[in-house]
């Protein structure tokens, strides 16, 4: 009987970063959660507890602030395309490092005042091997709601099946959006807005029959609309909402008074692709 | 030796109502989570489990959908005082009731299209008695950060105290407000729209010595620029940015890379009240 | 038009400390989260940022620390209150001190190994001035459930109420509960256990028509079994568990397949006191 | 420019499943919460909106409670294959079904009365096509503490590394593991017992050198003990604990006083092999 150590990797998770620039009066931030993840020969320390190939995971948390200071940050999918490089190339035993950044974004309410702009988050993942670097961008926390356009009928019945049709629902969803690049020759700023702004359109103009032609419409907008952008995965909760009953109190409901459920909700999960795209490589692999 | 029951309440907690007005092809939506609590005679139940005076938490969930239909909702310091006078009036041994809303906002983008507008709750308790009703108002999840113009010193030292004055450091605080109305002749939307634009100019444009100046601050501007609010209630953590040591590095650090901590914060809670305002009554009351 | 202070406090919220105790190769662990809060004499740094009474958050973290170390812990109950009445008697601005701690307790695996107990949390909360000092404790997190003797009926029908009366239905609520000591003179660790236990069993033996019922059960158990208590107060979340309709598919369901619900939930709250009790004081007080 | 779908699913996520079985006055309860996945020729959905193949995600919630109350439940791991081997035989359009199970443990306290268990939840995926089924177990949320023979040194240094060694660290974690059984000819309940146990009391007889090496110990005792699993995942975070520096205030600290921090942390994730196992298949497939 023998064991072998599988695939493995360490690093330090959630570094909260805050950056600001003071270029006069006017102050700009940067609020970032960053995550590193280093693997290689890393056999040792889990055999025997020889750490000699083993960067402190609390040396990866400073070189982030050390990096942010002097190189500044810009885009996250380079800031974390530059971190991920930097272990790969200064670390002998380590051979691939993942680079992880959530992003919060606040709005300026003055010179140097800001407010949080909300619970949507801004992603980025930077893998970075001898063979090369992958970077995919996301968002999630971004809920969305159409109160109408959107229909659910002509699926098979069984016999635990006692679902209604409906050619009138409300339709609700938290996106929660990777998509990887084919490139890294990309404008990082102007392509995740674009992006975002295609889930978003396409969401608003999409008159669904399924939230899964929904999901659809959503990634084809993004290829469509950025052709830097080889996939987009999205996985979308169906967050029900159930028109109440008011008949036992003499009140009809014109589609007017919603339940919204919290558990059980449907999810929806699917990948669209552009053909002829580079292959995925590393992008995804965790 | 005997024991008595002291004051008591129950209802029906978290009811998630969304509503949405179809006027034509333009849809607006309402997104709120109601709780009802009720006082009385209710010793009864406690003592031998006889629930003649006790209106089911079931009915007082139906109650708020039906309202939701026959009424409309309007502004939520309304709607909550419309259903706890319902409960008092129609309920014999219902002395006192209690009905708690948040407001969820949602940000239109189609005509029947929305997006949720982040983590900031407004929130309304209407306490309704046969002797009158009291209604407060509030807000909560507004996370708000100046970059300059914080400082903190001429503190007492004692033998525990190890922190630096500073002239210059990071304010960040997530805003968690309750006021109270001194009448219930209010134009409840704009006023919300004057107070919460109140707390955070108010905010923005002190200088702050210490956080409870800042707190200060917010609660007079509110009682300036809107005379119906009698009292304003505020609690602010102190979310801490410490500057990160980059000197091991080689690197100076010139109040521009920190680490933004979770545990354990600073917190400062405080009121303001206006003078010769009416008295409090039972407009805290829990 | 003029403006006041109203009551206010401040202090370093959420300190998390965990204290080994090495006696041989036999560990002990206490991990706590500790929030201190002082009030007195602190309009100046409200009125004008002179922050000549405002002790540092920062050094009442410090003395929490300091303290375990110099004094140890003990039960949380005289922590607390070891810590509040160290800064009345020792900053000469505040007179009062609220101390709250919460304890996390941890099941012993080894000699010096130990694995977290789960979700309930035991707290105690101290108030001090110069009057005196008030003590109460408390715990939360605790789920409980009966699958039977429990029924509701009996209750009055409005025009909204449709709930069926039942004789038989699950029982389970998360228990918070909070007493307060008519006395400093307790052996804290034991009293702590017998509440618990009293809270636990009376929840087990009561056959409950209403859960407030149960909840006045639990609280006369306490002060039945614990002189020291003067009062108890109980909040418990009524869990919904519907049983699933399975008629469709051509089944029965005699009380044996439920749906257990998230929001809305029924939510009793209530206080039980024993008769000549002393006064409560501050022991409430926030 | 043409786009492709690539992989998809879609289920009811969630449903909370409570069974209480009444054999006299003893009761027992199992406490689940069941997601469901099917995948296969889904495209026309997608692309046009036809859900000719797409059973409703409200019946598989149906059909979670049909069989609950059909069958039984007994041990998760089976009751996911059962659920999952359904979808696919009666579905013609499912080709794969994925059900994933969290189990909520409770504590009997009384013939028909539990307290429940804590944070830590035991979970199975069961994977289903024509070709086979893959089932894994699982365990969360159980965090551990070894107080003492946890060492970290002989790590490379690098110009970011500030870190000190250490011979005498806390080490403590919130385990999170995931195996795959090789075979379904498992007797799953006390399986589960031998590897939770296996993982903890490796953890405990383990004197670390780092994180990793008690990873892959935590794993290769699971393998020894359990002949059926094939493969271990761990994800561990290193939860620090951080010695407060006393010396300001005359004290010492002989590893005592410790605070523990929230973020950031790191985090350790490896999986142990056992050597000529079956092929993974799609046992981890998502």
């Amino acid at each position: 009987m023998k064991f072998s150590l599988g695939p493995n990797g360490y690093g330090k998770a959630e570094t909260r970063l805050v950056r600001v620039e003071r270029e006069g009066v006017r102050h700009t931030i940067t609020d970032l959660n960053v995550s590193t993840k280093l693997s290689g020969d890393l056999a040792a320390t889990h055999l025997t507890g020889d750490n000699s190939g083993v960067l402190p995971t609390d040396s990866q948390k400073n070189t982030v602030y050390a990096f942010a200071r002097r190189f500044g940050i810009g885009e996250i999918e380079l800031f974390a395309t530059t971190l991920a490089s930097h272990f790969v190339a200064s670390q002998e035993q380590i051979h691939k490092a993942r680079v992880a950044i959530d992003a919060y974004s606040w709005d300026r309410i003055g010179d140097h005042s800001f407010a949080k702009a909300g619970g949507e988050i801004r992603s980025a993942v930077a893998t970075v091997t001898a063979d090369g670097a992958w970077v995919t961008g996301g968002l999630r926390g971004l809920t969305l709601m159409n109160t109408t356009d959107s229909e659910f009928h002509g699926f098979p019945r069984d016999e635990f099946t006692t679902l209604k049709e409906t050619s009138e629902r409300i339709l609700a969803t938290d996106v929660a959006a990777t998509w990887r690049f084919g490139t890294l020759d990309v404008d990082w700023g102007p392509a995740f807005a674009l992006i975002r702004e295609s889930l978003i359109s396409a969401f608003v103009e999409t008159h669904s029959l399924s939230l899964q032609q929904t999901l659809y419409a959503m990634g084809t907008r993004v290829l469509e609309k950025v052709p830097e952008v080889a996939e987009v995965r999205l996985t979308l909760p169906n967050k029900h909402h159930f028109l109440v009953d008011l008949a036992p109190f003499g009140l009809d409901n014109p589609d007017e008074v919603y339940f919204a459920a919290d558990r059980p909700y449907g999810l929806i999960e699917g990948s669209v692709l552009r053909d002829g795209a580079p292959d995925e490589g590393l992008a995804w692999s965790s």
